[in-house]
């Protein structure tokens, strides 16, 4: 299959551009901490000093797991088909999250056990109702899972703007995504099973050994993309083919939770530059997500011990950053200010009334 | 002088009312983490289970220090006023935040070392050129520090919104703020000393040096309002002067960095409760703030390695404000969606083509 590929964002000339062009901006060195980092990041990822936030989208995959048929999670499978049922009637999170914020919200059926009919807001791309149950045979067939990626990669390269922020919903997927986290990062299954949905501490132990059982089952799987259908889900394919193709694009990736990140890791072991796209919006309160984003060399910009999904974390990150793609091309800079001693320490002569043009701030400079 | 009596929150029945309210939103339970916290509070603060925010106000208030003449600043006092120059030419990051988060942002001259004459958008409250150098002698007379206190009574008293958040701005202001922690938190001096706007190692050792010396001679002084007085600025003053009324009011402050938090120590010093009021925006990489938060008890909702002052925290928490009530106002709940099953674990029949209306989410319920 069609395979994007991802560019690398360095670029040193540009890189120092764009540090010259942060420490003009009227402030101390350095002292928009994260902010600059984030800014600098979208420069390079847009290829510009003055990056800008175009028409930002939230795509919320979802999918069912047949692994629930295990007893993974404290809540039965139809929950997936109500809650995008609420999606679509503009009832959850994630609804009210992407109206603040001013975000295209759009709702794909990646595979849910349930049929929507045609129905308006609903993108459907369904795969099949629901993965098998990869405790006993593998989750996907090779063709299910090229479909899910092909579907993906179709949708993010049909979007207008240049941020894309991936949300989730399928219950049993923090399953999936374990087994995923276990089987590309190497780390021990117990490091990778959290509570889900809340699932209680024997319930976890229970994850656990299902996990365990499957992947000794499976022991044979190693490649990223046969990880991802064995023990992935249609709407975790779905977002690694769709992250891979807004890389391509340039575009800035929104991180969420848990499972978006487990779909993220599939992709980066494809892609490994698709790292450079990525803003990594939260920290979640699911136990191995921390270890996954440390996996990733990546710092979340949020710490709010939410565990919801639904790309909940990428819509209220979302305004951080507007912040940094904001200071950096609508601050005042020195320069723009007509700055004259640029290393001075001493005191300018004070004017009574003086205006914004005739006032030197070189004394903020270091 | 008269000072505002600043109620708790504590209200036993409503807090039931707004945790069952909070969970019976479509979410797992406890799954929005800090943001539950969040509107919660709000919920306590305006006395009902569905808070809003209305009219959020940013107020900027700078003053300069006496006790730059020490040599305790990386930068010259002129900044002072160079900075609202910027402010009231919308160029600096105050600006750009503040007109992304469409909050209302007002400057405030408490006692900058500089005549700006009467100028457009500038709210002229100016107590004195600056304060003493605290080095010598105390930084305000009572009568000076009673004043800065009532002008910022007063402004809090003419907000017609329900948020109101506190930047600064004032060359200084991290060794007056500093010294008032040592005072009031009993830490030692080096743990209230920080970099401020870029000190080398040096240059934090001097300014040490400077309190230290400072406190010593005014060995005397304990009180809240003389710590206030002696070491403090106008700027400072007038901060916790106005965070005393919005609170008394019943608004939701926005606490910023350790300036601002050090103003709030003075006001919590005088009225506890005031902390009840209190969304502390973010951690900053000043050193002192980390330990003055925790002297507070406080839990700041941002981490993003910043120091710039000026209210830019608040502006960058404010989304997350948002985010809180939105969720409890905006989002669907069980009983809105007519759900039967409280505690339903076993699936509900799927029905094809169903509406929300007849969309069980009893199963998401623990």
């Amino acid at each position: 299959m069609y395979f994007p590929h991802v560019e690398s964002t360095q670029d040193e000339s540009l890189s120092t551009a764009l540090d010259a062009a942060i420490n003009d901006k009227t402030k101390p060195l350095g002292s928009l901490g994260v902010l600059e980092l984030l800014a600098r990041q979208a420069g390079l990822i847009q290829k510009t000093t003055r990056p800008r936030v175009i028409a930002p989208a939230i795509l919320v995959f979802a999918g069912d797991h047949g692994v629930v048929a295990e007893g993974v999670s404290a809540y039965p499978q139809s929950v997936t088909w109500q809650m995008v049922e609420n999606f679509l009637a503009q009832g959850a999170a994630i609804n009210v999250f992407a109206r603040q914020q001013d975000v295209a919200l759009h709702i794909v059926d990646a595979g849910v056990n349930h049929d929507f009919g045609a129905r308006d807001g609903l993108i459907a791309r369904k795969v099949g109702p629901g993965t098998r149950n990869f405790a006993n045979e593998p989750a996907m067939t090779v063709q299910e899972c090229e479909t899910a990626l092909e579907h993906g990669m179709a949708l993010a390269a049909e979007l207008q703007g240049n941020v894309l922020g991936f949300g989730e919903m399928g219950i049993g997927n923090t399953t999936s995504a374990a087994a995923i986290m276990h089987k590309l990062a190497g780390l021990p299954v117990a490091e990778c099973v959290g509570a889900g949905t809340g699932l209680s501490t024997e319930g976890m132990l229970h994850k656990c050994r299902v996990i365990e059982k499957a992947v000794a089952q499976h022991a044979h799987v190693s490649a990223p993309l046969d990880v991802l259908a064995t023990f992935g889900g249609f709407e975790i394919a779905m977002m690694a083919g769709a992250m891979l193709k807004a890389a391509e694009r340039r575009m800035i990736l929104l991180i969420d939770g848990f499972i978006v990140t487990a779909a993220l890791l599939v992709a980066a072991r494809l892609q490994p530059s698709i790292l450079d796209y990525c803003v990594f919006c939260h920290c979640s309160n699911e136990k191995g997500h921390g270890r996954m984003l440390n996996e990733l060399g990546a710092r979340p910009l949020l710490h709010l011990d939410m565990r919801l999904g639904e790309g909940t974390g990428c819509a209220l990150a979302l305004p951080l950053l507007h912040a940094a793609v904001g200071f950096l091309c609508d601050m005042a800079t020195f320069a723009s200010a007509q700055v004259s001693g640029k290393d001075s320490l001493v005191d300018a002569p004070m004017e009574a009334g003086g205006s914004a043009s005739r006032s030197p701030l070189a004394g903020f400079r270091s």
